[in-house]
């Protein structure tokens, strides 16, 4: 099969081995595989991705010498079955999976794995009890945004908001845009969202985002501990007499970025009491000042992934249109383009999320 | 007054100003005061001290050329009040506070600060508004008590323990051994605690440790997997068929060391979705692995002192019997012997609480 293959650190299209499906597994052909970050991150740095994985007794242990089909947000066609399968679906069905095979021996990765290829192929291999139906009438390209979307869903269900919680979300690349999205879902207001990129300022308020900082113009915590006041004074704890007021409400910050020294930087700028939740993936060591989540007694969520009933959820809300990923997708590739590709998504102006469609010639 | 003075990073004894009590402010005299691993660090790295509390704008910033009488976990004798006073207690009530005063120009600290002299002195001024009357029957030494132990209360409150939840200490100094003292009080069961010094582990199980572990001899998060499955095995979550039985209880691990290293060591050790509750007080930038914290869901909570509830129910429930903190005190000086306490604190063999009696001759 074609595919956009990870060889000696660089993406190459070449023919590769069409996956054959095993026992529970089904084949499918990709119809639309987006591009996150991770990717990106997988390619530049292929060896941090691994020694970290490796230090941290994380899911992703590659061999680099070998070569890797990358893509985990999907939406394919059923092909054919495997062995002691329930032929769920008839072949033709459009389905999307969580990007793992769940094998007697443990869970695979689909898409970080040297044996299981991803959706920058023409096919792939999926167990066949993860499948779901994409709902009648939700197009492909909003189909394959589950994945990135219940990234969001999760983030967003980890930090257990209640009633007062005053979001700010930092960094609105695809995570933080996905994060936004569930924060909306989940009716929370204000939303603040920070980036320095203007498109994607204006992509966070398309997804939800209630107010957006360009933090070279002003502090985003300033931002939102002005609006992060109550509405209502009665809900308001009351401050003693030496501190400025009025209370604000409870802060639960988001990292969406994932790069070093942002937690850091958000320990030193978080009101006392914040919450954070940790979505952006930092692969290296990083520093943090202990003193400042102590003085301040901060709460650090680091999240993962998703659960099978939030991905679900999320093809749901897809479906029913209570999510609108549209604003995410900025552009299509065949396997020819994801390297072209890659090289476009490093700059935040031109795009967010790019499809490749590996059927496309 | 007599006092041993933090001078020039060493510690004298010398004749100082008598602190006059301020507008709503008590002259107290010190009956004892417990010397906290905090002041062996100030006295040690004291400048480290200052700049990490101006980095993290923490509350504790004093003028290193200028006499600092630490000592804030303390025990007094009610001698005059200043104007704007009630009068509660009658002169020569035994009464514990938070050290701290309340100014109508913000919050003051009592013992790490130029102006306001602590436990280790004579006579200390004190907001008269959080003065605690000793309950009759409760020696002075036990009450004493009450602000170290008050510390491990507020932890293990802002654990928010569940009915599942295993503990696990890491490192049984004062502030250990406070932790374990208040799981004891919650019902946590089993406690499992981890120190390297035979005669702490002793004093772990004194203060209602279930377990100690050597971490020379074994991994504490080991003792921790085995102990905590659970009793009821109907009240497990189901594993999946590859993952390892029997499923293990939620893990609540405290940091109680405060150097560091020791967070990112108990985030590679610790089981997945893991909470962290840093009671420790590591006053140097750290390092952390995020992908640690991100690949297992953990959480970190840091946490800081104790609210005036807290310090309230710490004292009655030392006046009840509820919490003995009795094998904590290991020995007691005047002030000529606080130099010498707190080179002998070094050594976690010899000593868990040394109390200053400034009265003593």
């Amino acid at each position: 099969m074609r595919a956009a293959v990870m060889r000696n650190k660089k993406l190459v299209v070449d023919d590769v081995a069409t996956p054959a499906p095993g026992p529970g597994e089904a084949l499918v052909k990709t119809l639309a595989c987006g591009i996150c970050g991770s990717d990106l991150h997988a390619l530049k740095h292929a060896e941090k991705l691994v020694e970290g994985a490796r230090r941290s007794g994380g899911p992703f242990i590659m061999d680099l010498k070998r070569d890797i089909v990358m893509g985990h947000e999907f939406c394919a066609e059923v092909v054919d079955y495997g062995a002691q399968t329930q032929r769920r679906f008839k072949p033709g069905a459009r389905v999307c999976a969580m990007p793992v095979l769940i094998r007697p021996t443990g869970v695979e990765t689909v898409g970080y794995s040297n044996d299981h290829p991803g959706g920058y192929g023409e096919y792939m291999r999926l167990t066949e009890k993860l499948l779901l139906e994409v709902p009648n009438g939700l197009p492909t390209d909003r189909a394959a945004l589950t994945e990135p979307l219940a990234v969001g869903y999760h983030a967003v269900a980890r930090a257990r908001l209640e009633k007062d919680d005053a979001p700010l979300v930092i960094g609105c690349g695809p995570v933080g845009l996905a994060v936004i999205a569930a924060l909306k879902l989940k009716g929370a207001h204000p939303i603040v969202a920070a980036d320095f990129s203007p498109r994607r300022r204006q992509l966070a308020q398309q997804m939800g985002a209630d107010v957006v900082v360009d933090p070279k113009e002003k502090s985003p915590y300033d931002s939102w501990s002005e609006l992060a006041v109550y509405a209502d004074p009665s809900r308001a704890p009351q401050l003693p007499p030496w501190m400025p007021g009025p209370a604000r409400r409870p802060a639960v910050i988001f990292e969406c970025v994932g790069v070093p020294g942002v937690i850091e930087s958000i320990m030193a700028a978080a009101p006392a009491h914040a919450r954070m939740v940790v979505v952006g993936v930092c692969m290296e060591r990083d520093h943090i000042e202990p003193l400042f989540g102590i003085n301040k007694e901060l709460n650090l969520q680091f999240v993962l992934g998703y659960t099978g009933e939030e991905f679900a959820t999320t093809l749901r809300n897809l479906a029913e249109g209570a999510v609108n990923g549209d604003p995410l997708v900025t552009g299509k590739v065949g396997v020819e383009g994801v390297a072209q590709a890659f090289e476009d998504l490093a700059s935040p102006e031109r795009h967010a999320k790019i499809l490749v469609e590996p059927w496309r010639s």
